[in-house]
């Protein structure tokens, strides 16, 4: 399993944003290598999104989308500043029901 | 370079979270091994925590620290369920100035 970790801090401007992000949360459901995704955005507008995902293939196959690249596109001006991460889970723990 | 990822959702007891969280944070920043932290917190309490090591060793012994061990012995009361993921970061990119 592997983890892309998306680190933001967001801007003010932020039209069009939740319509973006519903659109590309239903659109990557759809993809059979898609796992889970968590996403926490705090009060000063700093974002943590985690998409887990099967493979490095299937990750591959959701940055060619075309849809989701023309989003991306636009997607500068809500963000000030964004990393991302591509991380193999290696351990998965928990006392919880987080994710099932 | 390894990522813990903390996921978590919080309780309504929060008493002694705050200054647990700060000592933690100096501690940790004391460890070698330690490279940085990203947390992030929302409204509803869903909590996303991810710190990055230089390799499973430094991350070992912060798990052993005293204190951690502590600290994490009265945590439960503070969250409702956690997950804790452990992930070898292999790609890193982004057009940020996010941790450096």
């Amino acid at each position: 399993m592997y983890a892309v970790i998306f680190s933001a801090r967001m801007s003010a401007d932020l039209e069009g944003y939740g319509e973006a992000v519903e659109e590309m949360r239903k659109l990557v459901a759809m993809l059979p290598g898609f796992l889970e995704m968590e996403s926490v955005t705090d009060a000063e507008g700093n974002e943590v999104t985690i998409s887990y995902w099967r493979d490095l293939d299937a990750i591959a196959e959701w940055r060619h989308d075309a849809r989701h690249r023309e989003v991306q596109a636009q997607s500068g001006r809500w963000y000030l500043d964004y990393r991302i991460r591509i991380a193999k889970v290696e351990r998965d723990s928990g006392a919880g029901k987080i994710g099932g």
